[in-house]
């Protein structure tokens, strides 16, 4: 089992390394925040400066997993030992490959993007059970390591979530889709209510709660999220946009609302009642592994298991 | 106690004809579904024809609630009784009232809608705690019948409800916000989704979860609901792009959505901390009840008992 140096903490990084020990892994930490660094300690784990973590990285050939704010990516990055084994956690995959592809090229790295929640924050709202049952993206471009790719594999796997393989834009494009743009229409909704006063949210009940809910979550931490995806959401917006504006087209010119409604319940049961799944398996040392890994992600597949380097899939 | 007759045996006349006779009422009903009207009979209500139904009410004084769907309102309204008690249950205010005034302008007509469940339907769907610890609006326009008012206001009661009093145009405007915006926003943002195709479905979790959750209700009543109150629903999909559309702007050019998150969760805190509600008693009797009562509902507040003609209210 290849050892882990988790750097960053918080909710993401402290429960990485939370798992990654609780799954008998020799694991470390740093972080740049003392209070997380004194409540990991506390809590019995092995947590150094910054340069000692990634000297022991070096030494161990360890999986070093980048679980900083994106804003400081970049100077973990330039701190990296030659040709480090590299992931991280970052909710954005796009920019954080260019950043890597321009500070750090040398690494050998394979982005990472466990789906866990971000209402809280910092080492103590962590849990060594937070991404059981959680999908955990990698990607699987066609210049990723297959090497470091199983070992993401094996730490997600570990943490008992299931990996979904994928590119960075096909990631980035879907999370603004199923994660982003859900965050903006809270707000938006939450702000349309409130405009109708003191009467509207008396009224309000289980339609209003239901939309409003993520825009409870911190501003700060839905604003670095959406902000981050800018190109992405942009499109996932303007889609948002043209059917909005085709609904108010149709409402006030012919009243209807059929097209729009009937397809918004059409999609949601595709949610609901999605397709049972068969299983598969992947050769992760053959020569079309990054295509075939890509293609299990795009059809709704996921990683459930290791033998080896064989990988055992289930997909609809 | 005042008796009631109700007509149509739905889930939500059903449940009023359920609640009614709970709370002691004499009470009876008509349907034009025979299935509903043999369903209610076998749980052991009166159930009639809406001939009898409505000459029963004449001779008893009795308040009738109209619950129909809208397009089946105008054939119940022209074989009222002359003078009858009217209210209804029906989830738009302003064309209920239009069409009462153009069809049967002799009824003492005051509106109502309980803010209850729509997912399920028919007389099965229904329970006498439907209404329970949920807003039942009347509309207490200048011309309201004070004496009609107070009957709505105490079956409403009975059935364990609280009671909102505005106008149908406050009503109409608001509901527009806090229920039929976000069926709409709900069934766009299922589309925007499915639109990502199966990686997207498959990543999909809280947000998309919650946010597209009322995208699952029967499309044919999301429609009847937001097609019925298409001008107050306007105003709210404008309000709506127009903040979308900001945002869209700011992102396209600043990158920052500062603005749109902000206010979204600000609005969202004020909808999950609502101000204390302080105890106010509104004589019914008096000369300028009705702008009392629409004063109430206006500030967020609500009548919570009756002792006579005086109502105890809590309001912000």
């Amino acid at each position: 089992m290849r050892s882990v140096c988790v750097v960053g903490l918080g909710l993401i990084g402290g429960s990485v390394l939370r798992a990654a020990a609780a799954a008998g892994r020799v694991a470390w930490g740093a972080t740049a925040s003392d209070k997380d660094a004194e409540a990991a300690r506390q809590d019995g784990y092995d947590v150094v400066g910054l340069a000692e973590a990634l000297e022991r990285a070096h030494e161990q050939d360890a999986l070093v997993v980048v679980a900083v704010p994106m804003p400081a990516v970049e100077e973990v990055l330039r701190a990296l030992p030659e040709g480090v084994r590299l992931t991280d956690v970052v909710s954005v995959k796009g920019p954080v490959a260019d950043l890597v592809e321009r500070v750090a090229p040398h690494a050998r790295y394979v982005g990472g993007h466990p789906m866990a929640g971000t209402a809280a924050s910092g080492w103590t709202a962590g849990s060594g059970t937070l991404f059981e049952d959680a999908a955990w993206v990698v990607t699987a471009e066609d210049e990723a390591d297959l090497d470091v790719l199983t070992d993401v594999v094996e730490l997600a796997l570990a943490a008992k979530a299931h990996v979904v393989p994928t590119t960075a834009a096909e990631h980035d494009a879907a999370v603004a889709r199923i994660s982003h743009l859900p965050h903006l229409l809270a707000a938006v909704l939450a702000s349309v209510g409130a405009d109708g006063g003191p009467l509207a949210l008396s009224l309000a009940a289980g339609s209003f709660g239901d939309g409003t809910r993520v825009a409870g979550s911190r501003p700060e931490l839905v604003r670095a999220m959406c902000e981050g995806n800018r190109s992405a959401l942009l499109d996932a917006v303007d889609d948002a946009l043209g059917r909005l504006g085709a609904a108010r087209g149709s409402l006030a010119s012919t009243g209807g609302l059929a097209k729009t409604i009937e397809a918004g319940h059409t999609a949601r049961l595709a949610l609901q009642n999605q397709p049972p799944l068969t299983d598969l398996t992947i050769d992760l040392t053959a020569p079309d592994a990054h295509a075939a890994l890509r293609r299990l992600g795009s059809r709704g597949g996921r990683i459930v298991g290791l033998n080896g380097t064989t990988a055992r899939a289930r997909t609809p």
